[in-house]
Order: C-alpha cells, then structure tokens, then sequence
C-alpha cells in the first residue's frame, strides 16, 4: 500500500509542479510581462493547463485511489495521507468530468481575457472586454455543464472554490444578514450621522515611494516572511503561492488615498501568511494550498479589518504612519481611526468598507446568478450593474472603469467567487472571537505590535492544514460552530455603532 | 501527409510551451525569486524538463519523421516546413538518446547550483558551490556519454550549443588566432604603450538609476522594442526568449565603472535583437530560437563591440550620455572613444577588452577540457584557474568572485559554452564588413542614430531564419565563406593599432 501511496505522491508532484508553474506564468503576465506576450503566454498556459488535467484524471490515478481504498480507512480522517487520498478522490470525482481540452481553452480564454480587461479598464471601454467575456462566460457554462447540480449551474461554479457550498445556502445566508445589514446602513446613511466622522485626514498628496514602504512595513509587523515571498505591483491586487515557502503578492497605488494601497497590502498578506503556513509537508501535493476560497477570505479580511481596522493595531503602527507622512503628526489617533472606518457608499468594491461592502458582494452574487440563467447577457452587463449600484448604494458609476470593469475576476472566467469574500468576512469575525477566548491577552498583544501569538493560534487551527479539510470540517474543529452571520452582524454593530453614535 | 506534418507541428508546439514556460520560471529565479523558492522551483523545473523531453522524444513523434521523408524532399531545403522536419529530425535523433529522467535531473541540480552559486560567489566562497558543481559536472558528463564522440567527451558538449562543432575544430581556430593575438597584447602591454590611452574619465561614481536610463536609451537606439521586451536586473547578465514577441534581458551595474552596466546592456541587446527578428512564423517550433551560440555571440559582440565601441556610434549617443552624466562634457569624444577600448589584462570576462578577451575564453575552453579528460578535479579549479590568470594575463585574483565564481554558466551545467563566444566574435567581424559592402553608407547612418539599416540586413540575412539552418549553412549563404579568424584580426590589429599606434 505505501508503494502505491508513493507512486499516487510522485505522479500528484508533477501534476503540482505544472500547477506552479502556471502561478508563475500568471504572476509574470500581470507583473511584468510586455503586452506583446499575451498571445504566447496564453498558449503556454492553456498547454500546462491540459496537460496538468490530463496527468491528473488519467486512468492510472484512479486505478490507485481504488486501491487504496482499504488504507485510507487505516491511516485515518486526520492524517496527512488519509486526507490526500480522501481530497484527491473528491477532487478526481470532479475534474474526470471535464475534458482536459476545455481545461486548456479555459486557460487559454482567460489568459487573453484578463489583457483584454486591463487595456478595457485602462480605455474604461467594456466593449474592448465584451467578446472575452462573452467567450468566457461560455465556456464557464459549457464547464459548469459537465457537473451534476441540484438546483442551478452556479451550483458547481460556487462548489469549484468552495467545496460543497450551493447557490441555495449562499441566499439563506444572505437572506439572514441583508435586511440588518440595509438597516445598519441606513441609519449610518442620515445626514446627520455621516458628518460623525471626517476622512479628510487620507486625502491629499501622498508619495507613492512612501506608500510603497509603508505597505512593506506594514507587512513585516503581521509577520510577512520576505525571505519566502515578495510583493510586487499590478493592476488588481492578488496572492499566488509558487511552494509554501514562495508566496507572491501584488498591491497597487492611490497617489490621492492612503488608505486604498496600504488596507490591500495587509489585506494581500492576510492571504499570504495562510499560504506560507501551510505545513512543507503537503506542499507537493493538491493539499498544498488554503482550503478554499471562504478560508482564505477568512484570513485576508480578518487582516485587512478586524484587526487592520482595529484601536489596539493602529496604537502600535500609528507612529509608522506618522514617521512617512509627517502631515498626520497634527491628527489624533482617534480621528485617524474614526477616518479608516468611515461608512459610506462608495465605486470600488476593494476599497469599500466592511459595511456597504456586502452590497457589493450582492450585486455580483445577482449579476452572476442572471448571466448563468440566461436572464442576462453579456452586452446588458453595465447597465445592469449601474442599475443595481443606484438601487443598493444609490450611487451610479461615471464610467465602466469604476462600474463592471473594477473587477479582475471574470477577465480571468472566474465565476461564483464573489460570495466568498463576503462569507469570509463573517468566518473572519468567528475566528477572531475564538482567537480571543483562547488567546486572553490577544489586544494587548496587538498594541504592542507582537502579531506572532495570533498568526501562530491561526497556524496551528487552520494554515497548517493546507486543504485537508473542508471548511465545515474545520470551523468544526476551530469553533464548534458552522459559519453564521450574527457574529458579524454583531461586530459591525458594536464597532460602527460606537464610532457613528447609534 | 500535411495531416502527418500538422499534427506533428501540435505535438512540437506544447513542447515548445513547456519550454517556453521553463524560461519564464528561470528568468524568475534570477531576477524576482526569494531564496525561499529555490528547492521547489528546481522540482518545477526538473518536472517541465522531463515532460518536455519525454513528449518531444516520443516513437511517436519517430514515426511522424519517418511518414514525412518524402514530403520533406517536395518542400524543399530553404522551406519553412522543410526545415522543420529536417532539423526536428537531427534533434530528435540527438535527445533519444538521452533518459527523459537525466535531463529533469540536470535541469534540479542547475536550478539548485544556481542558487548555491550566487551566495558563493557573494560570499566568494568557492566551497560553498563545489559539491553543486560535482554534481553539476558528473551529471554533463553522464549526458555527454549518451553520445557517439570521434575524438573528445567535450564534442557533445560543444554540439549541444554549436550543431557539428568539435573541440579539434575549436582547437584549429584557436592555434591559428594565438600567435598573432598574443603579439598583439604584449605590443599594446608596453608600458610606453599602455601610458597612451587614459581611462580615467570612466572611473568615477555614477548613479545607477542615470545608468539604468542611459542602458535603456541605448537599447532604444539600437531598436529594441519595449512592447515585446523588457530589461530587469540579475547577477549574471542574460537574455532569454518567452517567444519571438517577449523576449527579456538582464543587466547589472557597478556604481564605480560607467561602462560594465552600459555594454552589457548592448550587448544583451544584440541578443535580444537576434530572438525579435526570429519569423513568427517559426514560433510554435523549435526552429524559434537563433540558430546556434556561435549566431547568437555574433549578434551580441557585433552591437557591444564592433558597433557599441566605434566611433560613428559614439559620434550619435555621447552627447545623451553627457546629457545624464555631466562630468562628461569637458571630455572630448576622442579621449572617451579611447577610454572605452582601453586594452590591459583585467580579471572580469564581460568587463575585458576585445583584444584580451580571447585570452579569458582560451583560459575557460583548457580548463573545460581538463574537466572533462579528468586530469583536473573540481576541487583544484580554483587555483588551475588563478594559475592560468597569471600565466596568460598576467594577473592573479585576490579571490573567487573575480576568479573561478564570475560566470553563471558553470551553475546551471553548461560546458562547452565557453568558445562560441570568441568564435562568435570573429564572426560578427564577418557579418559586419559584409553589411559594409550591403549597405554602402552604414557608417553614416551609425552616425546619424539610424541603426535601423542594419538591423534590418540582420534580419533579413539572419535573425528571420531562427535556427532553420546550422551556422556553416547561414554563413554560405550570408559570406560565401566560412567563419574564420583572420578578419577579426585584422579588424583588433586596425581598430587597436590605430588607438595604441602601434
């Protein structure tokens, strides 16, 4: 049994090698990469892509994972080796479904797509994007197509970053949290109560460099390790891990907002540390990354605003701040924190805060959910997105730029993601309140800038792992709990409401 | 049988990706990655390497070669797809006979070496490398015995950069080139001699970012394309190829040494001129690359030296180096043609004079050799090496970053790499006094900044063929004679004579 283990391990490195390397591939295009590489860039990828999927669903591999049927019941739930047989199955079950061909056009689709995207963007021209997303969206469907689904399409395109999660619990969660959410909203909307807290402390003119370095700084305080990672500039934040000891990521800059680059710096490391504490020893296998898309989520925006956001982290970094941008000498932490957590309807979903941003996230769950039951196609996208900004943020986007074309996602065919950034945040807060409990002096470690306690307590529940589990396995094990919606609504409540005087 | 030849074209087309994919994870590694990444970017690159090779070596692609005999007679030799046949046939009866496994093998321990090799040579260490350069020299070895050989195990190795050159080939260039180019050094070694050219004005402290503007400023002027390219830094100057529309090079700088970072620059430059110009046509194929290491130093010695160190080019581009450097303007352009082709021994390969240069690759191609016979063992390099230094220069390094550690090839398993950057300067003196009679007034247009001339006759002569015909078939066809030593000779006796009045 262990030869088998061992052959089933060597084939999975390969398949994992070709995996990374595509995250190179990916990383270079949206770093470096001179435009006039789009077209062979996207040819490699679709080509790795294919022959990844090939090697991966062969008959071989599930020749093995029958075999090893009896010793994955031996090495039991919890182990390294039970849980790659018993993920890799899942997986197989799953990618054996889809042709290794339509893998590579996907690859290929979104490589073209996301430069598509970015001269779109940069032009705010969505019909530059239109035909790539037409295509992608297609091909999303054609995919979502070879699954088995109960209930909706979007159904496999949810489960494809978060194993199991349907369309139909993601509106139950939703329903639960939306009408306290638009209540909470509106009361902070009252004219009156907006003038609570003034933001012009983060606007003006603040050098990119000294952002630059800020950001860096930032990173080192929750732990970023840049002897095992780097960050680098592009157009839309993100992280990609080439190894557990490789770990990119990405940010961008506001010369005319603080705030923008600096809150996804910290929301990118979040990202990161999962990513590099995932333990070395399933890094060669399909093990090797965070869980899924809720649990990393879970991670980035507990960084970014649970703590990013928090009294007891700015006590200790606000000097930083102060020493690059000597203008915030003559502001008070307390209207500097006032002004980092300012509630208002805003553009940008990236830059939104924690309140409003779950407006955002439902309007892309609905948008999403229309394209996939044809209810609507893609040339009504934009006005379709205008349409529903004004009714759920009553502000209407100037231009495609800062409307449907914000978004790196569907440049790169990635449906049914948006959801998870908002259930993460809800996890975000759950794990937080956990963290607490266990970890008594958690704040004051905080102020005194020692994150170390925190990032080892959410190494040891939850990095570690890599994707041994599923998410309901280990909010099981983390919490005792599932994922809900109140303790969130809870959080917002109390640091909102103590901000805005409600 | 166009079925047969499109069907191979697909099949070559994913090798081609997954090298083209490997590049782009080497270009990382040493301009981008942390030290963090190493060990798994050389399992990703064993594993594209592997991959690649198996595909490529596959009976089936045998069986193809063999259907296609008669139609390769019908297209002809000159054809685009004639071509293809023929030379996947040469390479695909050399890399059969290598294991798949060896070369994964190769591609790990160079990856690993490269790493071990930066921090010796940072640490200038030589310990530090040895065992990777063991391993590194076992394995080349290894290879080189999958090969029928007349006369030397090194004749593989040369083959493998330079199609059908041999050692005793090397050797007969070389003993006709010696005499005359050592009477050359000892004349200008003179003292009374050397007093006549003063250096001076290059010493001195230059900001690496003006330098860095001033390499770009040259790149432009000698027709690099930007949207097809970029320049970053690495500790090794190299130029690689993602595909003919993205083709990269890497410069360093010394802060204390204006010419290191510029002709490097130039001549990475004529490196990556040489990959643009390839047809896209011959893209997806192994003909996309240039044709051997003996073309491809004859591009990049032509724009460093023939070109980047004359006169009419520096009667265009001195005043946009006074223009960043101000201290130049109260040297003349004489004194400063002169400073830039200064001959005395030095201890740095790419910083070393033309004339001496010769000298540092007859060093490198004995030392190779010795390797190879085993009557030097990896151990003893670095003294055979500061040994020969003072037998053929003159001068012994301090220490093994300027000696045994200064170039990168070693690292990444490359022997027999050495020469073909001498015999490729000899050729590019060919190329050039063929261009001369092409285009009557090149030198003026030099003058002018107007380099597009020549690079379009490269093209034209050259760079569109990609590797379609071997370098004794392009020189034929572009000389109607074959490469030898004797114009470059002459050229260093004319350009070096006149500078030193000898």
């Amino acid at each position: 049994m262990k030869e088998v283990l061992a052959e089933l391990r060597t084939h999975l490195a390969q398949v994992r090698d070709l995996a990374q390397a595509s995250s190179v591939l990916g990383w270079d295009r949206e770093t470096n990469m001179p435009p006039g590489g789009a077209a062979a860039r996207a040819r490699q990828l679709g080509t790795l892509s294919t022959m990844a999927h090939r090697l991966f669903v062969s008959d071989q591999v599930g020749e093995w994972l029958e075999q090893l049927v009896p010793y994955e019941a031996e090495l039991g739930f919890a182990s390294d080796e039970g849980s790659l047989i018993r993920v890799t199955r899942r997986e197989y079950q799953k990618q054996r479904r889809v042709p290794s061909e339509l893998v590579g056009q996907m690859a290929r689709a979104a490589s073209l797509g996301h430069q598509a995207w970015v001269r779109a963007r940069q032009e705010s021209d969505f019909g530059l994007f239109q035909p790539n997303l037409e295509e992608l969206v297609a091909l999303r469907l054609q995919w979502a197509r070879c699954f088995d689904y109960e209930e909706s399409l979007y159904d496999p395109m949810l489960d494809n970053f978060e194993p199991g999660l349907t369309a139909a619990q993601v509106r139950r969660v939703f329903d639960e949290y939306r009408p306290a959410l638009v209540r909470l909203v509106s009361a902070i909307s009252d004219p009156a109560v907006q003038q609570r807290v003034d933001t012009g402390c983060l606007q003006g003119d603040f050098d990119p460099a000294a952002q630059w370095e800020l950001g860096l700084e930032a990173l080192r305080t929750i732990g970023f390790d840049f002897n095992r990672g780097r960050q680098d500039r592009s157009a839309h934040p993100f992280t990609t891990s080439f190894s557990c000891d490789d770990v990119r990521i990405t940010t961008r800059f506001d010369p005319g907002n603080l705030a923008s680059g600096l809150f996804s710096s910290i929301h990118e490391g979040g990202h990161a540390l999962y990513e590099l504490g995932v333990s070395p020893t399933l890094d060669d296998t399909l093990l090797g990354n965070g869980a899924s898309m809720v649990a990393h989520e879970s991670q980035s925006r507990l960084f970014e605003n649970v703590i990013g956001r928090s009294r007891p982290f700015w006590r200790f970094f606000y000097p930083a701040l102060q020493a690059r941008f000597p203008q915030f000498k003559s502001v008070d932490l307390e209207t500097f924190y006032r002004a980092i957590n300012r509630v208002t309807p805003s553009l940008i979903r990236v830059e939104a805060d924690e309140v409003t941003y779950g407006l955002h996230i439902v309007l892309r769950f609905e948008l999403e959910q229309a394209l996939v039951d044809g209810t609507l196609v893609v040339a009504d996208l934009p006005e379709a997105w205008n349409a529903k900004m004004e009714a759920y943020l009553g502000i209407r986007p100037p231009n495609d730029a800062l409307g449907v074309l914000q978004d790196v996602h569907w440049s790169g065919g990635m449906m049914g993601y948006f959801p998870e950034y908002l259930l993460g945040s809800m996890l975000s807060v759950q794990l937080y309140n956990q963290a607490r409990q266990e970890i008594p002096d958690l704040e004051s470690q905080i102020e005194t800038g020692r994150l170390d306690g925190l990032v080892a307590w959410l190494r040891e529940k939850i990095h570690r792992h890599g994707s041994k589990f599923t998410l309901g396995e280990l909010t099981d094990q983390v919490l005792g709990t599932p994922l809900s919606p109140q303790p969130y609504l809870a959080y917002l409540h109390e640091r909102y409401g103590e901000i805005y005087r409600l």
